[in-house]
C-alpha cells in the first residue's frame, strides 16, 4: 500500500510493452502528472511530441495475463491555467454533403480557455467570437489510458480497443474505478490526454486539453478475466466497447455487461429482461478510428434484485 | 384553440398519406388514445393488427410543405394496468459470436408487468425469474409518431426517418414539444406505441408496451423549414437523426443542431466551438431498421451566450 | 403467354400499391419504355418529375403474398442518343476530411454523352475536359425496379429494400432473371432508371442516364417464398441485400444465398464450407440511403456437386 | 539486384518494428517461405504459434518514411499438399437473427483439402459432406503482408490498416505489384498467411490455408508518398482501404484512387467524371476487425485518355 511520487521523463504515443517507468504493487497509489494532447506540461512548455503522449507504463507486480487490473482515480486536477480546444466539428460526425459545403472558414485554429481550479471553471479567452467569455464548470476526465494490448501489439493513442486507449468518455473522472483485462505480465498501465471539460463524443477532436496532476490506486484481481474495459462509480456499473461503427461498440459493451451480470449470478433470461427496461448508454469518442459506447445499469437496481 | 375528444376507429402500420381521421386547427388540442404495439387497447383486447398501429392521421389546417409542425405532449398516461416486454436482447446489439452461441433458451416469450398509475410504478409479475417482483418507476413515452413522409411514401411504423416514426427515444415524454418537417398538406400527424418504461435503445425490441390516454396540442410554424425532427423540453433543445449505422444518425442529428444554432443567429465558428465542449448525445432505438441518435445542448448555455 | 405493348401515361417516384396500369398473366411479355432518372423520355423531353420515375405498376394475375415473381429482361436498349452523368463523386464515398476540402470546383454540373446503339458505345461530348471524347462500350442496365413492399408501404425510388428498388447493380442487364418476394396481390411490378453505362456503386449518383425500350417476361412461382431479391444469369445465381452500412447488405445477401442453397438441398455444413472458398461479391449502389451488395456463386460449381 | 535465399527462423503475429531478419537493397529479390495461418510449415509441422505468423521483417536499405515500397510477387506456390479451411460462415457476415438460430451444428471443425500443384487444383478430402471431392482450381494469394506501421505501433496480423496487414484480397497473387507507404527506416516488410484458394471476403475466416514458397522483388520509390496500399497488375491499377464498416473502406480506397489519378495528372473534375462510369470495386476481408475494399480502374482506359 505504498504511495509513489513519480515524475515522468519519457512519454509514449502508442500503448504497448515499453520499458516500465516504475514497478508498483497491487494496492499501491501513484501521484504523477500528465502532459496535454500536444505534449505541453504544467508550465505550458512542449516537452514531447504531440498525439496524446502517455505517462507510464507502470508495471504492477503480480498482474499476469488473465487477471484484471483495477485503477481507481483518486484525484484528477488540472495543473495549469491554460487549456485549448479545436474550433471545428470533425467532418466525420457531419452529413457528408454538409461537411463538403458548409464548414466554417478559417481552418482548424485553436481556442484558448482560462482554467481556474479555485472557481472550478473554464472561460473562453480567445479568439473573439459570439460566445464571448463563455464559462463552463470543470469536469476533469482522462481521455486516453489503458494497458499493454495482447499479441505483442503496440496501439496508437489515437485509437482504442479491448486494452482501453483513447476512449474520451466523460465518465472517466475522479472517483471512478476502471477495470482492464491484463494481457501482459505487469499489465503496463499508461495514462494521459487530460480534459478539463469535454462535450460528448469529443466531436471537435479535443476537449479543453490540459495537463493534470493525477493520483491513482491500482489493484490486481487475480484470475478474474474480462473482455473489455469495465468501470464503476457510486451509482453505476458500466462497460466500454471500442470499435467502428458505433453499432459494433454497442455490441461489445452490451455483451460485456451481460457477461458481468452473469458473473454476478444473474441467469440469462433474467439478465436480458432486466437490461431491456433499465439499460442506459453513453457515447464516448466519435472522432477517432475506433468509437466508444458505454453500456451501464444502476447499482440500486442490482441491489433491489439482490445481486450486489 | 379548440379541444377535440377523438376516439380512433382505424389504425395504420405505415405512416403516410392516409385519409385523415380528424381535421384540426393550429393551436388545437386533441385528447385521444393509443393501442399498444400489438394492437391491444385499454381493455387489453386486440382490436387491430400488431406492429405499432397508429392513431390518426390528424390533418392540421394551414400546414403546408415547407412548414414545421410543433406537437406538444400535454399528457401521456397508461390507461390499463397490464404491460408486456420481450425477454430477449436482440442479436443485432450483441457480439455476433456471442449471439450465435449464448442466447437464453426458451425463445422470445413475453413478461407481464403490473402498471400502477397511482403509485407510478411498473412491477414484473410473470414469469418467475431471479428478478422477483422488480419494480420500476413509470416514465411514459411515445415510441412511434410522426408526419406523412415526402415523395408519396408510406413508411412502416417499424422504422424511422426524416418524418419521425419509430424512434423510441425516452425523452419523448409528457412536457416535450416535438417539431416535424411538413411534407404534405395538413402534415398528417400519427402517433402510437406507448411505453410505460423503456431502457435506452429498446434493445429487447419492446418497452413496457401499453395503451395510453394522450393529450397533445399542435401548432404550425409557417414558412419554417427543418430537415429532421427537433424537440425541446424545459432544459434542452435537441435534434433526432434516424439511420443506420448509428454513426450516420449522429451525423444527421449533429448537422441538424448546427443548422438550428445557425437559425438562432450563431456564427459557424462559434457554433462549432460551442458544441465541441457542451454537446450531449442520447441513444434512441437500436433495434429497428433505422437507429436513432439524439444531439442536444442545454438551454441555459444558449441563454448565457444570449441567443435564446 | 400474351405479348403486351404498353405505353406509359403515368409515372411514380415511390414503389407501392398504386393503381395498376396493366393486368397481365404469368408467362406474359411486356414491351414498354422507361424515362430517365430526371423524367425525360425518348425525345429528351421532360414529361414527369425527376427522381427515377417508374413505369408501371403491372399487376400480375395469380401473384399473391408468399409467392415469388420472376422477371426476365428480354431486351434493354437505349431509345435516344443523349445520356447524362453527374461529374462529382458523392461525399459519402470519400474520406470525410478529403470531401470537406478537396471537392472539385464548379458544382454538380452534368456531362453529356452521345449514345450510339449501332456502335454500342457512349462518347463523352461536353463539357470539355482532359477526358476528351472518352468512349465506353454500352452495358445497359436497369437501375431501379421492384414490387410493392409489405405493410402498406410506398418506398421512394431513391432507395431500396426487400422489395427491390434503386439497387443500381450492373448485373441487372439484358438476359438476367430477377426474383422478387410478392407482398401484395398482383405483385405490382415497377421499373425505370435506365443506365447505358455505370461504374460500380453509382458513386457519382448517376450512370449514363437514359430512356429505354424494354421487353420483359414475368412468371409467378406459386407458394415459393423468398426474403430478398434474387437473380440468375447464364453463369451465376445471386442474391441482393439492401441496407446500410454495406456490412449489413453483406449480411442480408449472404444469408439469402445460404437459404437458397438450403432450398436446393444442400445441408448447412456443406453450404458453409462451399461458400467459404467459392463465394463472390459485387457491389451495387453506395450512393442511396440503402446500399446494395450482391452475393453469388457459379452455377458450374453447383452442377459439379449435383444440386443444380 | 541481388537474389537472396532466406530461410525464416522466427515469425511474428504483429507487424511492427521487430529486429530485421535480412537487410536487402532496392531492386533485390528474395526467395523464402511462409508458414500457414496456424504456424504449420511445408512438412505440415507446427513450428510457431497460430495467428498468421509472418516471415520477416525485411529491411530495405534506403527506404525512409515518406517513400513508397513496391513489392512484386514473382512467384507464389504452395509447398505442401494439405490445406485446411473452416467450415462455418462467420456470424458477423450473417443476419443477426439467422446467426442466432441457424448455425450448422458441430462447431467450427476444419475441412482438409488436397492441393495438387501439378494439376493446379485443390480437392476436398474430409470430412464427408454433400460436396464430395469438390475440386477447385488453385488461385494462390497472400492473405497478410505489409510494412511496419507509424507511431511506434505494432499491429496484429488479425487486422489491417494503412500499413497493409490481413487484407485477404484475392487479387494479391503472383504477378501483382503492391505499393506500401514507408513509415519507418527500412520499411520492414512482413508476409504470411498464404491461401491456395479463397472465396471473396474470407467469410469462413480462412482460405485454403497452406504454406508457400514465395519469391518477391522490392523497389523503393524515393520521395513518393502514398496514404493506403496500392497495387497494379497487367489490367488494373487499384487501391485498398482497410476499416470498418465497409463503407469506410470504400471511402479510403476511393479517395486514394482519386489521389492516384491526380498524381497521374488528371484534373479533379475529369477524375470524378471518369470514375463515375468506369470504377470497379472488389471486396477483400470481411471477417477481421478491419474490412477491406479495393477500388480499381482499367489501365486501358487510362491509356485511352493519355495519362498512362
Amino acid at each position: 500500500m505504498a504511495t509513489h511520487h513519480f515524475t515522468p521523463k519519457v512519454y509514449y504515443t502508442a500503448i504497448g510493452a515499453h520499458e516500465p517507468v516504475l514497478h508498483i504493487e497491487s494496492g499501491d497509489t501513484v501521484l504523477t502528472t500528465t502532459v496535454d494532447n500536444a505534449g505541453y506540461d504544467a508550465t505550458d512548455t512542449q516537452i514531447t511530441e504531440r498525439g496524446n503522449p502517455q505517462t507510464g507504463p507502470f508495471y504492477i507486480q503480480s498482474a499476469e495475463p488473465g487477471d484484471t487490473l483495477a485503477v481507481h482515480f483518486d484525484r484528477i486536477v488540472p495543473n495549469r491555467s491554460i487549456g485549448r480546444t479545436s474550433m471545428t466539428v470533425a467532418p466525420n460526425v457531419l452529413d457528408p454533403d454538409y461537411a463538403a459545403s458548409e464548414m466554417p472558414e478559417g481552418g482548424r485554429g485553436l481556442a484558448e480557455w482560462h482554467v481556474d481550479v479555485e472557481k472550478w471553471t473554464a472561460t473562453l479567452m480567445t479568439p473573439e467570437t459570439q460566445l464571448g467569455e463563455l464559462t463552463l464548470p470543470l469536469e476533469p476526465m482522462v481521455g486516453c489510458f489503458g494497458v499493454a494490448p495482447p499479441r505483442g501489439q503496440a496501439i496508437s493513442t489515437a485509437t482504442s480497443s479491448t486494452h482501453g486507449g483513447n476512449m474520451d468518455y466523460r465518465g472517466f473522472q475522479e472517483g471512478v474505478t476502471v477495470y482492464f483485462p491484463v494481457f501482459v505480465s505487469g499489465a503496463l498501465f499508461h495514462l494521459g490526454d487530460g480534459h478539463a471539460v469535454q462535450g460528448d463524443g469529443e466531436i471537435v477532436g479535443t476537449g479543453i486539453e490540459i495537463s493534470f496532476d493525477v493520483q491513482f490506486t491500482v489493484e490486481v484481481r487475480k484470475g478474474k478475466s474480462i473482455n473489455w474495459p469495465r468501470a464503476e462509480n457510486s451509482d453505476y456499473i458500466l462497460t466500454a466497447g471500442n470499435a467502428r461503427p458505433l453499432d459494433q461498440a454497442v455490441q461489445h459493451a452490451t455483451t460485456e455487461l451481460l457477461r458481468w451480470l452473469d458473473e454476478l449470478g444473474l441467469e440469462k433470461r433474467a439478465a436480458h429482461t432486466l437490461l431491456g427496461q433499465t439499460v442506459e448508454y453513453d457515447m464516448g469518442n466519435v472522432f477517432d478510428p475506433a468509437y466508444t459506447m458505454v453500456c451501464k445499469i444502476k447499482k440500486s437496481i442490482l441491489r433491489d434484485i439482490g445481486i450486489m
